[in-house]
């Protein structure tokens, strides 16, 4: 690409001459302001780089829970910290995998415990593998099939899906319920596939749960690579074995926070508008798509807002949850504190798809709250265009806000492009690195821009 | 992010269901095909890591000339080679810089020379620096403040534009016509500051060009981050110097080609539809989005069709340009030889914007043609939501197409996302690794599918 001097001529004017409405002008000042002068991109590189992976009950989570009150005590009215008790599970030093062909061939392959997993005997654990590709299979294959083996869950995500967190939705049954249902027919672990639609190495771990009065087998993922491997050397060689070993261990509940701040509202203080992301990240990589760029977006709402000296009508609460990875025990603390204070939320907002160019929004809520959020919020799609944000529909709201929903509370995701989510998330190139600071910033603007909206418009819904 | 299992649902259902018109089909097909049986990312691979860079005139042009025709004749009907001659300009070994402080401090800098700059003399050229933010302001000093300086053109990218190419044209005269117009002020050399939102190490090349009777002298990139030492430098030591030596080099003009390509059409032969990209690259780095990503994707357009079996109406060809970054000799031999023959051209499409997700199709023409082309195509807009493509607009074709503009020729530009195309544009890090398969793959999608609707319906426009 070269030279497009007319394109450029009439963008330049556009900067100028586009704020026709007063609406129209704040929302090219919100931008203005995010990607000049912004302070998610370095608010980002302090959490991922100063102080790296924050597990939940990790010394990691401890800092970032500090560092998140500090930089809010620096931006908004109120900053406090809310008690919640959260898993402390650890990885452990040991976490080996090999693929033992009949011949005696050995063949080293990368896995990740999954969180909450227990460790194997020491040692390690061998045996033959049985390979499935979801649930039903698995349960098709009984305890004939399955005792002392290895399940081996290979369902991948469906390329065809346009957006990756749909293809995710529809494996992850395997990931988070796959010991728990293997265990019941006498397998005694299980290595499932990585959520990822990129072929590479990277094991990425994510929660798994056992369900009460099961056997805990350990569980693990593989590559996607590691993943391709087997399958074909299991087609030349059925009875090869694979030997897993971990140490990770659970660990009783530990005491850590929520952090919630407030810009108090100068004409509705007790309506609150919430703002928010987790905290809490994997052990592996940075968490920087998830979730360090949510937080760094509810924290850039606040922001943004004190810097242009827009004082809101109501309040602006951003809350940075704990233990959205294996909980959501931050988010169902702060729904019940919610009902048991009545606390008047106007909507809820959160970011945890990574911090990507904006594409929109997506609404949930209970029936007819849904519904008429949408229809308020998409009076305002025309508003967006200029930052080429487009996608207004009903959706998923997000995990922490959530637990919100049956207080009819209006629920709003944040909508970013999504091809490159799954290529990091929960594996250990979720780094800092991986974020481009123009798509975090325009996130960061998109946001604040639609919780200016609702601030000074209000939403009219009958809950 | 956890589970979705309700958006999973809806959306595995909308696989099957959403084709509830032939063009709503299609589309899908189109997308299934290019998402699960596509050849754009290992066609992308061969050309980034087994040819690499392909500069006009290069070794690496010539390989990839005969790659392009190897690929398109395994899926067209016919091709051949459209001879050209383009320059030849070789960077050479040498290429170093240097900031000297007046207390005898020496930090070395990198930059890389502009394409078609001439070398410095053996030993290099060291002088005092004139800090300037554009052309007018250059002039304004004049001769006084210039003679025997060293010119630094330091005027960033507007980052509040949210298109970057607006962006990278609003700075690009600096580069591109920075030494020419210095040099008759007595500067004997010239830095420019790269083409780059981000603040890097990287120094991005790209073409610039000699005024005729105009002194030939030295110019150079300088990387943002070498931009912003500089230019602190200069306010705490306005007497320092910079020292630059360059061994690179004009050749006399060579042959080369353009690679064209057909499947000719079922009912109308002589119609011809165009897609293209440029075959040729910078030296630095692998050519990866600019222009690999317009390269395979031109090529696709033809596989897919070919692969679920489509016999067009019209002739669909692929060109993929020789020479646009320092020409653009291929585009106006292309165009030259389309006038003399008569080809007649339903519409022309080019892609190089990158391999990122795609936003759209922006519709460049003369007068008239514009307008009544934009009408057109922007009644397919619903048929493209599904995938998320929303903008279609008025807009710049490309460079290799717009030299078809004079022959009343409809033309397409096809948009992707541009957030991070500057990020790597002329600069070592333009690498395959760079590009994401499935932001690859559905550009070819969407290019594909606006094919396939031009082809079908064809364009009403009066030439």
């Amino acid at each position: 690409m070269k030279k497009i001097y007319l394109l450029t001529l009439l963008l330049l004017i556009s900067l100028s001459n586009i704020a026709q409405t007063d609406d129209e002008k704040m929302l090219r000042d919100i931008f203005d302001a995010a990607l000049t002068e912004g302070q998610a991109y370095e608010n980002l590189r302090q959490l991922c780089k100063d102080i790296g992976p924050r597990l939940s009950g990790s010394e990691g989570a401890d800092k970032a829970v500090q560092w998140g009150k500090k930089v809010l005590s620096e931006i908004a009215d109120t900053v406090w910290l809310q008690p919640v008790m959260v898993p402390h599970w650890v990885r452990g030093d040991k976490e080996t995998a090999e693929i033992r062909l009949s011949d005696g061939t050995v063949i080293p392959t990368k896995i990740c415990a999954l969180g909450s997993s227990v460790g194997t005997e020491a040692g390690g654990i061998t045996g033959e593998v049985v390979e499935v590709f979801g649930i039903e299979e698995l349960e098709a294959l009984g305890e004939a099939k399955l005792k002392d083996k290895i399940v081996f869950y290979n369902r991948p995500m469906e390329p065809r899906l346009i957006s990756t967190f749909a293809a995710y939705s529809g494996c992850v049954d395997q990931r988070s319920s796959g010991a728990s249902t293997a265990a019941p027919f006498g397998a005694k672990a299980v290595l499932v596939r990585s959520m990822n639609l990129r072929q590479d190495d990277l094991p990425h771990t994510g929660v798994q749960r056992y369900k009460k009065d099961v056997k805990k087998i350990p569980t693990a993922a593989i590559s996607t690579n590691g993943a391709r491997l087997l399958s074909k050397k299991l087609r030349e060689d059925p009875k090869l074995q694979v030997h897993i070993e971990m140490s990770c261990k659970n660990f009783p509940d530990k005491e850590s926070h929520n952090v919630v701040a407030d810009i108090i509202g100068s004409e509705f203080p007790d309506e609150i508008i919430l703002v928010g992301g987790h905290l809490d990240s994997w052990d592996l990589g940075e968490g920087a798509h998830d979730d360090g760029a949510g937080t760094v977006h509810s924290i850039e709402v606040l922001y943004l807002l004190k810097k242009m000296g827009i004082r809101p009508k109501r309040t602006i609460r951003c809350v940075l949850y704990m233990n959205e990875e294996n909980g959501p025990n931050g988010a169902i603390e702060y729904a019940k504190q919610a009902k048991l204070q009545k606390w008047q939320h106007t909507l809820a907002l959160e970011s945890d798809r990574g911090g990507f160019t904006p594409r929109g929004f997506s609404i949930d809520g209970v029936e007819g709250v849904q519904e008429e959020t949408l229809k308020q919020i998409e009076k305002w799609e025309e508003l967006f265009k200029p930052y080429d944000i487009h996608y207004f529909d009903k959706g998923f709201g997000g995990v922490d806000i959530g637990k919100l929903k049956d207080q009819n509370i209006p629920l709003v995701g944040f909508v970013p492009d999504s091809q490159r989510y799954f290529d990091h998330h929960h594996a250990s190139n979720d780094l800092f690195e991986a974020v481009n600071k123009r798509e975090l910033e325009l996130g960061a603007a998109a946001i604040t821009s639609l919780i200016y909206l609702i601030d000074k418009y209000g939403l009219e819904i009958k809950n």
